[in-house]
């Protein structure tokens, strides 16, 4: 078989299942491929960002890799905000970029750049095989090191892909951290800091915030009377009915120091010091009150779970289930408000529904509110580049076909990447995306004000999205998905419900 | 004064007098800079390929550098592709790319990421001032080296744009190649060439095809029986009613080869060597006849002016002004199709117009119909990173305001770009997008025919925009462009007629 048939069954037989695809003429033998390897589900995209960010919502939701297809330096280069976002998710991804035979690379021709070097910045792994023998074998390595929750990046030559001979290869065995790699130190110090009368929290990343990690962490903070917080940018948090609670430190910085201005000591476990987000002139952006002592147990690259069953085994027991809350939430009345928007969303959440949360300053009132609505996962943006909200539905839903999506986007956030809604339509995927439309980069206009004494309105201007608006209805329907504008709470609630109920992609347009 | 002035007004003071912006955070001490410099605009995009395709637009029409704002290292990212289509027009832009200070760069923080990796792939000239000092004498560096047809970016650390203390600083002087700088031996070759009886085709980029290069290769061409010839990539050529014949060579490799098959010799100006964009198991790109001579005058990053003056002044004088062909075209009759939508086009083109073409297999008729219209400036794609079109025609629109610019874009194409009508609605600038809707990748489908004998209907319908179909009157809607689909030639015509005359955007979806 030729390279790009073996470079798809090794992917198949590797456990990745899904590609999302932006191709052009260089890629075509693995497009054709494709025919030969049915397991493995090609999803085309409209633009690289979203097929990227789909990776990583897939990636968040099943914990294996996914995969992408891109064409050539400038596709890849489109994929790269987002691949810039999944890899401070730690998502498993495998892009697979195509490349020009070497002898067109020596060539000045209008589509020659160098891949490698576009792809070095955002893949924590890179590699180009030479021979057509040798791709099998890459793809085998990069599925490996995806694993490990890295963005991996595999350049595939036209030729390598075309030549002949090739053969599938085994995925090398992952090499799992040995127990005796958790340093005893560090856990005796964290031991330490959960048995003193200091107030404690767990800083939680990663694996910590959902399954497994979620629940041990839970039980050694029921048993030691330490707070559960994570950061703001968050790649996957279970939460809800029956879950534990989880404090997301809040974006203002403000009120992420207020947060934390409790606690005196904190333990951090798959996750590295909070910072907001910019350095001011005035503020240099550190977050953890002043004197308080911190504890890292494991950074965001590494497997949380082993540390935490030790902490968990360490710490005097616990052994009640976590209780369920029993409240049920009330759709409000009233106008249309944030807090009544936030109230309704969280009401008419369905049960095991994934929340893919990017609705900026619009939005913020939301995640709090649905801390009692029923079990869900909340996803966020983890590198702070805008336009990862309905990419990330994407792959949600084709990770959890059972499960309703609810995106929530601004008008501003989800300009990077509104060709995902095609992608929705095209594929029936259950996501009902809510727009936010305040008609403006609010989030630049609040920096603004922070910034200047006196506000210039020619640079005020600058930020608006008013002139003019931008009619999201009209633009869901240019690329086939239902949308509606809603005038008041008894026309949210009423397209929430409708928009679950109908299993498919729907847009709900919210004027602020 | 802080540096983010002294930078604003070091660019005004070199010439560059807009900036196509999508800040964030980061940016804002610029952003606030602003105000002081209303001789440099503003023009806001909402995604920043739109930013860099507009600045690469305004570049081509003015000569002069055009700059961009972008948002850290994932803003430009989501610029670079449009940055790599720039590069290879040489256009002249100064990327002003926003940085934390070095004290936030040092932490892990969502939005950190090492900026100058990103930048380099793209750009010719790159630095991060470390002082607000050398900021303006940076940004002088950058306009300096941009004037010679470069991308250059400069990275400004936030805590160096609000650092007081700078002044803004003169643009150091150019340095013009010396006129002993011209080999004489490869003009000798030339001349040969152009003496001989052997049939000689002048391969033109760059400069030589507009303005006083294109009038003097065209006086070279009449007096020597030479062929003007360009290739496809074309960043800008003057052509139709009253202006030189310059044969653009086709997209398709078999039909550039039979349009290069008739000539022995070939004398290369501001550009390289011809090759097909993709190499093929059984075509390895190759262009240019077999045995045939090539005389290498001047690469793409040339200026071509005094090249061309020698040999004009060497070569048998012609001094007849061009004639100026007297054709007026009719608008055709019939159905719609391909030949008479290329007619209606052609016939209709208003003099001054300004045409950017990226109508991929649908649009291929146009420009050769387009010979015998109006005299008007073609703008192509020079990198084949698709989603040019309707960026371009922003940066075009605002170089030459009293000038109608008509957009040609694919369906595909079209989508990667898309946010670019917002900011023509915003400007209310004067152009008419034409979209050509095959519901296709169609050029993807014609390369799947022909690498294999027996293409799977699963792969071509990867290739398929019709499930759903785009509707690309809605999607002008929601950013605020009036648009109309046509169904009849006749319908064609007066949307075409309406669109120019209406002095401001809109959008006519064409079906295939």
């Amino acid at each position: 078989m030729n390279g790009a048939e073996a470079l798809l069954r090794t992917l198949a037989a590797g456990g990745v299942d899904i590609c999302f695809a932006n191709p052009g003429t260089s890629e075509m033998h693995i497009m054709d491929a494709s025919r030969h390897v049915p397991e493995l589900r090609f999803v085309p995209c409209l633009f690289e960002g979203v097929a990227t960010g789909a990776a990583d919502g897939y990636a968040r939701m099943t914990g294996r890799p996914a995969a992408t297809l891109l064409h050539l330096g400038p596709g890849l280069a489109n994929g790269l905000a987002n691949l810039h976002n999944a890899g401070k998710a730690r998502s498993s991804i495998v892009n697979i970029v195509g490349e020009h035979p070497a002898y067109h690379r020596a060539r000045e021709t209008p589509l020659g750049s160098n891949v490698e070097a576009v792809a070095r910045t955002f893949s924590h792994w890179l590699r180009t095989p030479e021979t057509t023998a040798d791709l099998p074998k890459d793809a085998a390595e990069a599925i490996r090191a995806a694993m490990g929750g890295k963005v991996t990046t595999l350049v595939v030559p036209a030729d390598v892909a075309w030549g002949e001979g090739a053969e599938p290869a085994p995925i090398p065995p992952r090499e799992i951290p040995d127990a005796e790699d958790v340093e005893p130190e560090p856990i005796e110090e964290a031991l330490a800091m959960l048995k003193s009368d200091q107030p404690t929290a767990l800083l939680l990343g990663g694996n910590a915030l959902h399954g497994r990690g979620l629940s041990l962490a839970a039980q050694i903070a029921d048993a030691s009377g330490a707070a559960l917080i994570s950061p703001f940018p968050l790649a996957r948090l279970e939460r809800g009915r029956g879950r534990p609670a989880v404090t997301r430190l809040p974006y203002v910085r403000e009120q992420a120091r207020a947060a934390l201005e409790p606690f005196r000591q904190f333990i951090l476990i798959g996750t590295t010091e909070p910072f907001a987000y910019f350095a001011m002139p005035d503020d240099a952006a550190v977050l953890l009150p002043e004197g308080a002592v911190q504890c890292a147990l494991t950074g965001p690259e590494s497997d949380v779970i082993d540390i935490l069953e030790s902490l968990a085994e360490a710490v005097p027991g616990n052994d009640s289930a976590y209780p369920r809350r029993p409240e049920t939430l009330q759709v409000p009345a009233g106008l249309l408000t944030p807090d009544t928007i936030a109230a309704t969303i969280a009401a008419l959440l369905p049960e095991g529904a994934i929340v893919i949360d990017e609705g900026m300053t619009a939005g913020r009132g939301i995640m709090v509110a649905c801390k009692a609505a029923a079990a869900h996962d909340w996803l966020g943006n983890t590198g702070g580049s805008i336009g990862i909200a309905m990419p990330l539905a994407i792959g949600a839903a084709l990770a959890a076909p059972d499960r309703p999506v609810l995106c929530l986007s601004a008008d501003g956030s989800g300009m990077y990447t509104l060709q995902a809604l095609w992608t929705m339509a095209r594929e029936g995927l259950a996501v009902t995306t809510v727009i936010f439309a305040n008609n403006a980069y609010a989030l630049l206009k609040h920096e603004y004000s922070r910034i200047s004494a006196d506000p210039a309105q020619s640079v005020d201007d600058q930020f608006d999205l008013a002139r003019p608006a931008l009619d999201w209805v009209a633009l869901a329907k240019g690329m086939g998905v239902p949308g509606r504008r809603v005038r008041s709470l008894d026309e949210l609630a009423s397209a929430l419900r409708a928009g679950f109920a109908s299993g498919g992609p729907n847009l709900i347009e919210v004027p602020l």
